[in-house]
């Protein structure tokens, strides 16, 4: 067994993976802890007790984060959880639990729970896009996860699809989740429609059920969202190449609005020797597990 | 000693390289032969009339060509060579010389050989960017060449940096080549300048010159393609987390013009995260024996 841990901006997660499936899960509040050190006090106790009730041993700890850097085991003052200092919480859980820790970046987490369990299986050039808040991604070449020199690459969401385009949270302009996130829809459809009625409901659920509805302002923001989702992936292809692109996060689910469209508008917007060579597929790991297995799939590692 | 052997639209280099040096070398014209057969042919007189001036034996053979497959050693249908079907070319000389041959893109050639030879030695993540007539690019990602699932990953100059921005020689639009190569300098020189006067010459290096003379479309022509590299260069920044990035051609030798600014642009558009942990630097191999070390590079292969 491996101890899966992901750590959510208000929740976390701790569950016991054994062969892709999470035999047994709880959850702790990520807020509300004296310091890091309770935090992690916390979770150690969490895993502890999960041990207890299912018997066994774990043979590592995986742990997804945000703003983590698996060469460092740190997470590195991450804007959305409540310490801003860096926090060494592999280092944290292996002295708690007794043995190797390995954190990772909560995109490349995803990406290697669906390598390892998921959509991804059996591919040795993959990319795994998570749409949510942001646009996360894990890039998977020649059978090895991307970490890039110091350990933070494959920031997709980030890559600038427009010069001096929209402003995004890490100060730069034009980002990919500036037009393609929860948040980037939602501004889509305030600059499209008339009123803002729709928006009053958080999410993107209530722009899908306008645009089903036949709401035009609704309707076009996923056909403009699909177009820049579209250019984004086609150029993640032109660098690494993969030969599957498996995308996670609730507004994917949304199939006739955003896959059936986009799997279109992803092949012609693909440079010609790519074109008919990469599938997009949505993830097929349960939307509860995926996290756990995602971290557990970082215990696997070295 | 390794054959390197570098296929160009008109003419093609042959050479014997041994320690990242070219002992020897020839040329043959690339077109102007029977078929693709007799081209291997002469190919294969050149690299044994070498050995015997020489002496010695070879271990193997590395191709550099435009629209190599690495993995099949085919090009594959190259609209700039003599031969408008699939060339085996890998196995074509192997056949004539007798041992192992690789084929491989010239721009991923380029990338070898800068990694073995040149500025990237040492470099596990590294991206080499090869700017002329278009922009070509090989990335080194854990220390090994991105070839992605179909052998042809590696395609920066074929990003879309501007959606529905100029028409590419791809079919595309708003290639990163457009805007940054020979062409593309061009293009935007015309689009700023009162008369063509200028352009009358070849290349760029007449728009270099009236840089230098205070020209304000010219000046503004390299301020604008520093730009679009800038942001191009931050976008494969983000998937793959290079720590150096490496640039070869004409182009980037205009120092004052291009290379000074590049990194201050660049390291503006790079996402916080990257800020200071990349750097730019030119091709440290001599001009006339790059394409060769890289093609022998390749050689060095499997």
């Amino acid at each position: 067994m491996i101890a899966g841990i992901d750590i959510g901006g208000t929740t976390s997660k701790i569950g016991l993976v054994q062969d892709g499936r999470v035999l047994r899960q709880t959850r702790i509040p990520t807020t509300g802890h004296a310091d890091d050190k309770a935090f992690a006090d916390a979770l150690a106790v969490a895993v502890n007790s999960l041990l207890k009730e299912q018997g066994g041993t774990i043979k590592a700890v995986g742990i997804g984060a945000p703003n983590a850097n698996q060469f460092t085991g740190i997470i590195e003052m991450a804007p959305n959880l409540p310490w801003k200092h860096d926090v060494p919480l592999a280092r944290m859980m292996r002295d708690r639990l007794g043995v190797q820790s390995v954190l990772g970046n909560d995109a490349n987490a995803a990406a290697l729970g669906e390598w390892r369990y998921g959509a991804g299986q059996g591919f040795d050039d993959l990319l795994v896009v998570t749409i949510g808040t942001g646009v996360g991604s894990g890039f998977i070449v020649n059978g090895q996860l991307v970490l890039g020199s110091a350990g933070n690459a494959g920031e997709l969401g980030h890559m600038t699809i427009v010069v001096d385009g929209r402003a995004c949270t890490c100060g730069r302009k034009g980002c990919l989740e500036t037009y393609v996130s929860i948040r980037g829809m939602r501004q889509t459809y305030a600059e499209l429609a008339d009123g803002l009625e729709v928006l009053k409901e958080e999410g993107v659920k209530c722009i899908a059920d306008a645009a089903q509805r036949g709401d035009q302002a609704a309707m076009r923001t996923f056909k403009e969202t699909v177009r820049w989702l579209a250019v984004g992936l086609a150029n993640a292809v032109a660098i690494t190449g993969p030969r599957r692109v498996v995308l996670f996060g609730g507004i994917v689910r949304s199939g006739d609005l955003l896959l059936a469209p986009l799997k279109k508008r992803f092949n012609e917007a693909l440079l010609n020797i790519y074109q008919g060579r990469v599938d997009i597929t949505v993830s097929a790991l349960p939307d509860d597990d995926a996290a756990l297995l995602g971290a557990a799939a970082l215990g696997t590692l070295r």
